[in-house]
C-alpha cells in the first residue's frame, strides 16, 4: 500500500512552496492552470486527500477543538489555552494544540492536518510570518468550507469570522497615562517591529496618551526591537545617554531587561525611572521590584474564544452567519515599579 | 445519522468510570463479564469505534506525534515540546499536543482520541492523578496494540517502553553538595508530597548528600508542600524560627517564594541563606538575586524523546522490541543566590 503523502512532501517533490500546493489543491486562480493540474495529478497519484471539510465533517463530529498558537514556550499563549481547556471540559470537548512556531508553512500544515478529521473547528492566533506575508488563504478556505474559526490576540482584519481581542491601543494608553499621571515627562517605549499587529497598536496607544497630555512625540524615544531573544544589547544601547523617567514596554521581557540595565547604569526603578509592562506574567509578579502591568486576562480570552467556537459548532445553520468580535477589557495591575515615594 | 459517541458519554450513560469503560472495551478481566458485555453492547449500538490501533494503523501512517503533558502553563513542559518540535520538523513529522491537566480521566480520553487515527505514537509525561491511582492500563494497552510510547520526566517503572529521564536524585545531590561545599550546615529542603515521583527522588538525593557529609538528617528541615499554588503560607510558617543557612527547592517557584519570605524576615540571600533550585526557567534567570539552579535541559529531553519515538516508528519489526532509557545529564548553573562573599 502506498503511504499517504503530505502537503510538505508534494511541495518538496515538485519544488514549489507549501502555499502553492495548498492553493492549487483548492483550485485557486492565483496559481496557473498548468501548475494546478500538475499538482492535482501528483496528489491524486499519491492518494493525497484534499481537505473537503464541509462535506466530510457535516456528519462526523469529533467533539474536538483545534488550537493553533504561534509559540508554545510563551506564558500568555499557554494561559489562553488554559481558558480554552476550562470551557471545553465543561462542554464535553477535547482540545488539541499545535504550535506554528511563527512559521507560515507550519501554520498551513497544522491547519490542514487538524481540519482533515481531527478537529471540528479552530481557535487560532496567527504566526508572525503569516502577518508579514499577508497570506491568509488557508484560514479563508477553512472558513469557506464551513469549519468555524475563532481568531484571538493576533487577528486579521480582512477575515470575516469570530474574534477575541483586547484593545491593545487602549491598554497601552492606560499604561502610558499611568506614567504621565505620576509626573513622567520623558517616556520611552520599547516595542516590536511594525508588522507585529499588537506591537503597532500598542505604539499607537502610547502616542495617543502623549498627545492627551500635550507632550511632543519624539522618534528617538521609540525603540522597535527586531530580535526578541537578543533584546539586551539593543535596549542597552538605546537607554545610554537618554534621560528617560518612564518606560512603557510592550511585553514583560523587555521591561525586566530594561530594569536590569537601568540598575547597572545606577538608575533606580521606580525612584528614577518608572516602568510599566504589557502582559501580566510570572516574571512581572516575581521580579524585584515587582512590575506594574497591563493584564491581558489570557485565561478569560481563551474562555470567550471557546464559547464562541462551541456556539458556532452547536448552533443551527440559521444563526451561523453572525460573527462577533469580543473585546476583553485590560486592566492596570499596580505594583512596585511605578510606586513613587509618598 | 447517529452522532459518534465518546468514551466519556458512555461512562456517563452507564454511570461507571471512564477507566471501567476503557478497560471493558479492551476486554480486561478486571471488569466483570456482565459489565463488559453491557458496555460493549452499548458502545456497539452507538457505533463507538474501539481502539484497534495495531490493525488500523499498520497501513495508515499519519506522520504525527502525539504529546500528552500534565500541564500546559508550565515552562519546563513547554521547553520539552520545543525540543520535540525541533526534531519532528527535521524528520517531517507534525506534533499534536494535549494537556491532561493532571487528571487521569483526561489523560485516558486524550490518549484514546489521538490513538484513533490522529497520531502514530506518543510522547507522554503522566498526570499526578495517574501516579496517585497507579492505573496505567491505558498506556499499557496502547503499547500492547503496537503503538510506540516514550515516557519522559514523570515515568512509570512498571511500564516497558522507551523512557527519557533525568537522574533526579543525582541532580538533587549535586545541588545539596553545592550548598554543603559552601559551608552550609543547616540545609532545608522544599519538596512536594511523596506520590510525585520527581519530588520523592529529589528528596532522596538531598538526604544522600547530607549523609556524604556526615550531617544528620532532620525531619524538621523537610517541608512537603501539598498545594503548589498556595505555597507561600506553608513556606512562611516553615521558615519561622528555623535557623537555616541553605535551602534546596525542588522547583524554582518554591525557591523564589522562599527568597522573598527570607527578605521579609530580614535574612539576605545569599549572605545569610544560600538558595539552589531545581529547574532552570525564566524566573531563576531574571530574579534578583538570580538563582543557582539544576538545569534539566528540557529541550534536550524533548529532542531525545522525539528521536526515540521516530526510531521506533521507522524501524523494522525486527528491532522494535528493544527499549531504551535515556538519562539526560543535569548540570549546576551557578548564579548569585549561592555566591558567598569572596
Amino acid at each position: 500500500m502506498k503511504q499517504k503523502i503530505t502537503l510538505k512532501q508534494i511541495a518538496k517533490e515538485l519544488d514549489v512552496s507549501i502555499s502553492t500546493v495548498s492553493k492549487a489543491l483548492k483550485d485557486s486562480e492565483e496559481i496557473s492552470i498548468d501548475t494546478r493540474e500538475k499538482i492535482k495529478a501528483f496528489a491524486k497519484f499519491y492518494n493525497y486527500k484534499p481537505n473537503n471539510i464541509a462535506l466530510s465533517l457535516k456528519n462526523k463530529k469529533t467533539k474536538t477543538i483545534g488550537v493553533i498558537i504561534p509559540e508554545i514556550v510563551h506564558h500568555f499563549f499557554t494561559t489562553v489555552i488554559g481558558g480554552v481547556e476550562k470551557i471545553a471540559n465543561e462542554k464535553g470537548y477535547n482540545v488539541i494544540i499545535c504550535s506554528s512556531n511563527n512559521s507560515f508553512d507550519k501554520e498551513v500544515i497544522n491547519m490542514e492536518m487538524l481540519a482533515s478529521g481531527s478537529a471540528d473547528g479552530f481557535i487560532l492566533s496567527v504566526a508572525k510570518e503569516t502577518q508579514l506575508k499577508k497570506d491568509y488563504h488557508h484560514i479563508q478556505e477553512t472558513i469557506n468550507q464551513g469549519m468555524p474559526v475563532v481568531l484571538f490576540d493576533r487577528v486579521i482584519d480582512e477575515l470575516v469570522c469570530d474574534k477575541v481581542i483586547i484593545d491593545d491601543a487602549k491598554g497601552a494608553q492606560t499604561a502610558t497615562n499611568h506614567l504621565l499621571s505620576l509626573g513622567c515627562k520623558n517616556i520611552a517605549i520599547l516595542t516590536t517591529v511594525d508588522y507585529i499587529s499588537v506591537g503597532k497598536l500598542r505604539t499607537r496607544g502610547y502616542f495617543r496618551a502623549l498627545r492627551g497630555f500635550d507632550i511632543e512625540e519624539k522618534e528617538e524615544l521609540v525603540l522597535k526591537i527586531e530580535d526578541i531573544d537578543n533584546c539586551e544589547s539593543e535596549i542597552d544601547e538605546f537607554l545610554k545617554n537618554k534621560n528617560v523617567d518612564g518606560i512603557f514596554a510592550v511585553n514583560e521581557l523587555f521591561a525586566v531587561t530594561a530594569a536590569k540595565i537601568l540598575n547597572k547604569q545606577n538608575k533606580k526603578v521606580p525612584q528614577d525611572v518608572a516602568v510599566v509592562a504589557f502582559t501580566d506574567g510570572i516574571l512581572s509578579k516575581h521580579f524585584i521590584p515587582s512590575l506594574t502591568t497591563i493584564s491581558q486576562h489570557g485565561e478569560n480570552m481563551g474562555e470567550r474564544a471557546a464559547m464562541l467556537l462551541i456556539d458556532k459548532l452547536e448552533d443551527d445553520e440559521t444563526v451561523a452567519e453572525e460573527y462577533r468580535t469580543v473585546i476583553i477589557d485590560t486592566s492596570l495591575v499596580e505594583r512596585q515599579s511605578t510606586k513613587k515615594a509618598d
